[in-house]
């Protein structure tokens, strides 16, 4: 008997004579004319095992026992298997193995639900037993996909002379940003750690420390309302680099994509990628991250219907705001008028007011507002909008900002209902040129549209305090087919203009220095030039694997209300944990805990 | 003049005639009979530039005003040094810099410190200004193995198949071990995360998930209190397998070792590495992580002088003790009196009463407690401990667990001051067979000597209750040069052993199913055969860079109080993040904050 276990998945006709040894789980058991067939599945795949009294009857008894999931051994001969019971749908399918031994090393109770590629089990439940959930073959083959991106990103900075560094989870609290998680402290009485929302400061402080190239595949905690597409703890490549320009950190990134791509999914990806400043981008896509994997543009189109007779269009812009449309090319025949009030109410989730519309026709544009439209107008239209018999043109007239977020969402939705969207496609998009500053309404205070040590435009100093609303950060996102996978920016190393963005963001000097003044101290002590990137790392595996829930792409998940299902984490703790730690429950939370 | 920035430290003298482009910090600068020389570094190391005004008058005035830790760019031409200015300490010494142009990129106050090689300042300033601290050479050599080591072991483990995976950082508090961090929850109200002290749980479930194969370079959290050797968030190389043996797992991990100190030291490591069973190891060396770079060995010379006329070695005896001696070879004349009874007062602390000792000299032994020793008894403790002349015999007698652990202490305090050990070996050592159970006097309670998950030896599991102090883990350590690398174990997989552990624990059944209720479950529902090991990377490295101090192998370490003097973590919060997470100061707390 062969003493060296062989993967089930890795046989092949060649094998064909060999004793081999098997370890795995009965993924089926068959009972057939005398003889019993056995699915047996490890980390490498499936292997149909058959039991035959003639070769052991003893082996026979032994797999009348097994049942879905029992882990077993097992010894037998690779075989042919007979002309006609072939499977094609199994890379072993040519053969099977004639079973001598088996022995069983751990049964299983009957599973809540079947390990199959596609299952139909409820979420929930899946994550309450999320270790066989991803027995299930498309989440380990998303797993080792992880594992290999993983890899070819650290090999290609590790050769690119990047240093791998390991920053702090305990840190401190930093309000501004996104709400921390907070870690009390047993020693010092009444103060808390932070966990890192990113490791920002700590890789500004790598290159205060004079490494000059630093990476990590870090771990990043926001305590936030959770999306689909958002988890408490999540993965990020995070890479900063000393006296590197923008350009420089824009190619190692692309080469590091083109790699990536090359080594994941056998890609040529084209570099440089293209780029396209925000504006622009807000003003064709309707989106800071356009997928343009299609087309279905925005066009703004309020010069030529600045005076036009049709007031929604005219006062829209009158107020200081615009008109803009999307060009359905060809499907005007395609949307009943219910077809289109339905893309109304979608866009006035967006807080649009309407959704007008014309269709082309016999050379003309027709439809209720038509009649308001003048020949002038509707030719200047056509040609802005390469307008065609059969087209339909949505469009929406508001303020600037709802002008775009409702159509960019509208143009998303149809490109997806329209299937314009090549989904085998991998496009890559830089948008640049962002505003330095984030205007918040209600607080009326201007807020860090990145974060508050991205270095603006050294033109736009001045207007940081003049017109912050026109100041242009240095910063640069990069887009995967409509998603946000990254962001970087050159960082402000002078002290002078770390305290004036401090000061135009309302920080008193106290304030600032409390915060941060280890990093305005470092920033007088020899700070060098520096800039970075960092890159969802789920987000990223996610596009990769083409998987849409990024539950998938990591391990152990949490649901939206940031609970683990598995191991029941977050869960009571007992007083004394509590009193070590100098805290009391509040009232409420008091209550919730004696409920139990 | 050159675009591509070149690295100084890499400048030689078959760069000579080249124009270069070089951009760092200024180590030093140096006016010398109307020149100027600068030290330039970066992360490749040190080049001189010399700025003269014969080749720029401007570059020179410009050089007079930089100072040290200023961030420079410079433009110049590589030329050889005159006879007799090289300077063989430096790679580069026997080139410089012929500046033509330079340019301040950003300026330096006077550094608390200089960044010299070796420095006097003290750990705390260091500390606070670690940035600076970093820049020194043997701290940037550090990282720079570190992260070597790092990508090594990765590699090694990614060629034998393993697959990186990332758990969870916010998880379930587990009691049993050591203090938890915690983390509030806010969506939760009085419900706590638990930071991880290690990924054992969920790498059982990977198992129990089908991968078959994991590592992962994991962070994990330890609220103790600390000792110079231990750090709250460290870093393990966490490894699990299915399916594979105590040998495979010993095996693989030395195969790893011996890839690691090949690629970071050049060396090759002798394997297979020694195995040592614990009783041998505490019997001989007083110690279960013993430093082999030494002899200076403990023999039990109960048998000897049980019957000893001597009343204190004949009375531990009695009273179930022992008595070991270790033998100082040659070294009877180097101690006095006065230096035995400073290693007495030694042996005090680990809880002996006293330390006995002989000089062999002319063919006896001598000393005071020589005459207690009769003619047969001096025959034979000379025969088991090998005595010749010169040579002093140190003896305790007590318990034999004080007897073990004080003589350990004195063997290795020894081996130090009378260097006995050779500090350029890497001594590995497997120790192995150890205990199931810790006895706890004081709560009257087992404990679980590794931790709960481990598995018994077969042959033990029935004294797992009648017998518990005599039934031995499925466990291993993996020691180097006296320090404990890591350790681990084959895990049980068995429900009902699992249950029985508890049992044995003093666990009920609700808080068993409480604590651990996913586990069991698991373990229902088709685990296979698993084991791993973990192995401390931060010590690892500690040792590999030749330091003795952990802070200086973490990029950002915490003091023994626990903070960061950097950023001065942990910190208070406002009232606000603490009322969004239900949570009051405790009283005292409370004070605390407002003395502030």
């Amino acid at each position: 008997m062969s003493e060296q276990r062989q993967l089930s998945g890795h046989l092949r006709e060649s094998h064909i004579g060999q004793q081999v040894k098997l370890k795995g789980w009965v993924q089926k058991r068959r009972d057939l004319g005398g003889l019993i067939f056995v699915d047996l599945r490890d980390r490498s795949g499936v292997v149909q095992v058959v039991f035959n009294p003639e070769v052991s009857e003893e082996a026979l008894n032994i797999a009348e026992k097994v049942r879905t999931e029992y882990v077993v051994e097992i010894d037998g001969e690779v075989v042919a298997r007979q002309a006609g019971t072939t499977n094609d749908n199994l890379e072993t399918g040519k053969i099977e193995i004639m079973a001598q031994h088996i022995s069983i090393l751990n049964k299983s109770k009957n599973p809540p639900f079947l390990i199959q590629d596609e299952s139909d089990t409820s979420e929930e439940l899946r994550l309450k037993y999320r270790y066989l959930d991803l027995r299930r073959k498309p989440l380990q083959e998303t797993f080792k996909l992880r594992h290999k991106a993983t890899q070819a990103i650290r090999t290609f900075l590790n050769n690119d002379d990047f240093l791998e560094m390991e920053t702090p989870l305990l840190t401190k609290s930093t309000p501004e940003g996104a709400r921390d998680y907070l870690v009390p402290s047993r020693v010092h009485e009444g103060a808390f750690y932070a966990l890192p929302q990113s490791p920002q400061l700590f890789k500004q402080l790598i290159m205060m420390s004079g490494f000059e190239k630093y990476y990590q595949i870090a771990r990043c905690f926001r305590d936030e309302d959770l999306r689909a597409d958002r988890q408490p703890e999540f993965t990020q490549i995070d890479i900063e680099t000393s006296f590197m320009t923008k350009d420089d950190i824009m190619d190692m990134t692309e080469r590091m994509m083109k790699h990536l791509l090359k080594e994941v999914k056998g890609m040529d990806l084209p570099t440089p990628f293209p780029r396209m400043k925000y504006d622009e981008a807000m003003e064709r896509y309707g989106s800071d991250k356009p997928d343009t994997r299609f087309d279905l543009e925005l066009v703004n189109v309020s010069e030529i219907v600045q005076h036009s007779g049709f007031k929604v269009f005219a006062g829209a812009i009158e107020s200081g705001g615009s008109v803009s449309s999307i060009n359905v090319k060809g499907k005007a025949a395609d949307f009943s008028r219910k077809d289109i009030d339905k893309l109304t109410d979608f866009v006035k989730i967006y807080g649009a007011k309407g959704l007008a519309w014309l269709k082309a026709d016999n050379g003309e544009l027709q439809g209720p507002i038509a009649k308001f439209i003048n020949d002038e107008e509707s030719t200047s239209l056509r040609h802005a909008l390469q307008v065609e018999d059969g087209d339909l043109l949505l469009f929406v007239a508001d303020k600037t900002a709802i002008v775009q977020e409702s159509l960019g969402a509208l143009r998303q939705k149809l490109g997806k209902e329209l299937q314009l969207i090549d989904e085998n496609a991998f496009n890559f998009l830089w948008v640049t040129d962002w505003p330095l500053f984030e205007y918040d309404e209600e607080l009326d205070r201007y807020f860090a549209a990145h974060h508050p040590f991205t270095m603006p435009e050294r033109e736009d100093v001045e207007k940081m305090t003049d017109k912050p609303y026109e100041a242009r950060a240095q910063a640069y996102d990069i887009v995967l087919n409509g998603y946000e996978l990254g962001g970087g920016s050159l960082r402000i190393y002078e002290k002078e203009l770390q305290d004036k963005m401090f000061e135009v963001l309302g920080f008193t000097k106290e304030e600032a220095q409390n915060q941060f003044g280890f990093l305005l101290e470092a920033l007088e002590l020899g700070a060098p030039p520096h800039g970075g990137i960092a890159l969802g790392l789920d987000r990223l595996v996610m596009l990769l694997a083409g998987r849409s829930n990024l539950r998938d792409t990591i391990l152990f998940p949490k649901t939206a209300s940031a609970s683990c299902l598995l191991t029941e984490a977050p869960d009571y703790v007992s007083e004394s944990q509590l009193h070590e730690l100098h805290l009391e429950l509040g009232e409420k939370a008091k209550e919730k805990r004696q409920e139990l």
